[in-house]
């Protein structure tokens, strides 16, 4: 079947994923593949540019590349792989180091705001962030990035700097990735304020048991004015209601719609419901996780496998690039 | 033989050689082998932080190589090669580079003196010199680098930086390499002012014909007060005196300094005699210069094969450096 093009995306290796994670990117990269040729890199050199310890960066790839196959991640079709295991993305991130101004780095809001939060670790691999990703992306010349509409300057940069290399070079052979902008939800926690991240604990694990899953869903804060069952809800409000969305059929969420507003079903039960499709969603992950985590050595074989296919496309590109900047065989 | 210990360096890919550099390093290289296991490096990476265009990078390699062997440094010995055929020295400094403070970097007085030359080319790149330096030094264990002593404060940032991985990933793979300083003559050039160098063409290259080298000597200013034939002169405010000291018998310097300070020999006859005494040590470099040129493949094959074993020592210690780190297999 021909493909529309190459995507490519890294996340870091945060280990085991959360529905956070999988409605944010996980589900869409499982998607990409129908129409797409998908390169998905779990990042760890990028981790060591915020990370203090990495006593568990190992441990995470592993749950992390775990998490991916059981959502749908198919490796005999896509290239997984782990970032530091193509070192060839040093060697462009070296080589595009000499064509962006420092001043452009500095100036990036999200530079700023890491400095804003660790104002005493701002090394010089921070700051290059962009420049790496960029190398990420140019190196398997991917002509397509998913991402939210946030990481648009990302992209921006990334595509500047591409411009800045082949024109200095007087070449093309590195290629201008396109965002393709995604729509994604905004995942709250189950605190139904924050963001769902691991960090805030406020997060439900995809590899979490049906029980453990459906405690975490009765912890959930709902519509904070229903202080009784016999108040009204509203729904418009209740970060229950957006996962219903999400995971419930249509006609139960029309139910819910109405009843929760005239307090015709309460939050415990309306709960008991979005646990019940939750769980139906997650269970075919939690088999796949199951049976994949019975020999850990068959995730890093893939990892291995899709590395050596990533290499062979990175290798590729670098020898146009070595030969493009003058370089010497 | 056992030898004392490894030393590195590195110098930039900067096409036929000149006195300068004769004098200044590549005699030194050629000595240290007696004693020590060299690994010399030509550092077209480097090259590119200040380097606008790149279209002599490959002729400059080949050139420098070639002057490199011409005046004795022993291939089989010790490694010669270049530094992007060692890619794994970019994976070293991408991860060095997470442990580097971004305002060290900005506060080398090296980096603001290029900032000053340079204040519209400030790249990320050229940022990093001093990270790729000692990405340079550590990927090879090398316990010694001869420097002059205006680079001391590189080194010592060499130190720290390894000291800093080191203690960041509590291990001790990485050596902190230790400064073996030389005393180099001051080589200024046949303007007797200006320190010897290719952009100012006050140089005299080694693969010049004696003829041209004759020329270039003829051409020398010698001590600015001497005005006539008659005038007694100074030689130690002479640049031809300096040059007599080193190439020159012990018998005929100390003529000279009798000799120009009563008017006993004039500057004419001082040039021609050390014309004839450099051609005479610049002779056996010419002859081996000439016999390698006959096969530039010989030239190549020496650098491919330095590559190969620098390689061996690089992935040795990249080994250690990734599982110290704790990226995953």
């Amino acid at each position: 079947m021909t493909k529309k093009g190459r995507v490519f995306s890294g996340a870091r290796p945060t280990g085991r994923q959360h529905l956070g994670n999988y409605l944010g990117a996980m589900r869409n990269y499982v998607a990409l593949q129908d129409e797409y040729e998908c390169i998905y890199c779990i990042v760890d050199i990028h981790a060591l540019t915020t990370v203090e310890t990495t006593q568990e960066l190992r441990a995470n790839t592993y749950d992390m590349a775990l998490d991916w196959l059981a959502v749908g991640i198919r490796p005999e079709e896509s290239i997984m792989f782990v970032q530091s295991h193509v070192p060839q993305v040093t060697e462009l991130h070296t080589i595009l180091s000499m064509v962006t101004p420092l001043g452009k780095l500095t100036d990036l809001p999200t530079f700023k705001e890491k400095v804003r939060q660790n104002p005493n670790n701002v090394n010089y691999g921070l700051v290059g962030y962009p420049v790496l990703m960029t190398a990420d992306i140019a190196l398997y010349r991917a002509g397509l990035v998913p991402v939210g509409v946030d990481q648009g300057p990302h992209i921006e940069f990334a595509r500047e700097t591409v411009r800045s290399f082949n024109y200095r070079f007087n070449t093309n052979v590195l290629i201008e990735p396109q965002m393709k902008v995604t729509e994604v939800p905004k995942v709250l926690g189950i605190d139904g304020v924050q963001k769902m991240s691991k960090s805030l604990d406020n997060h439900i694990e995809l590899a979490s048991t049906p029980e453990e899953t459906q405690k975490r869903v009765m912890m959930m804060v709902t519509d904070p004015q229903r202080m009784r069952r016999s108040d009204p809800g509203n729904p418009d409000v209740c970060n229950v209601f957006s996962l219903h969305k999400i995971f419930s059929s249509a006609d139960e969420v029309a139910n819910i719609n109405v009843e929760c507003r005239r307090a015709g079903i309460g939050c415990v039960d309306c709960k008991k419901l979005l646990a019940k499709n939750l769980n139906a969603h997650l269970e075919p992950f939690r088999a796949r996780r199951e049976a994949l985590n019975q020999n850990p050595q068959q995730v890093w074989d893939v990892l291995h496998d899709g590395a050596k296919r990533a290499r062979e496309l990175a290798e590729s590109t670098m020898r146009d690039v070595r030969a493009a900047v003058g370089l010497a065989e």
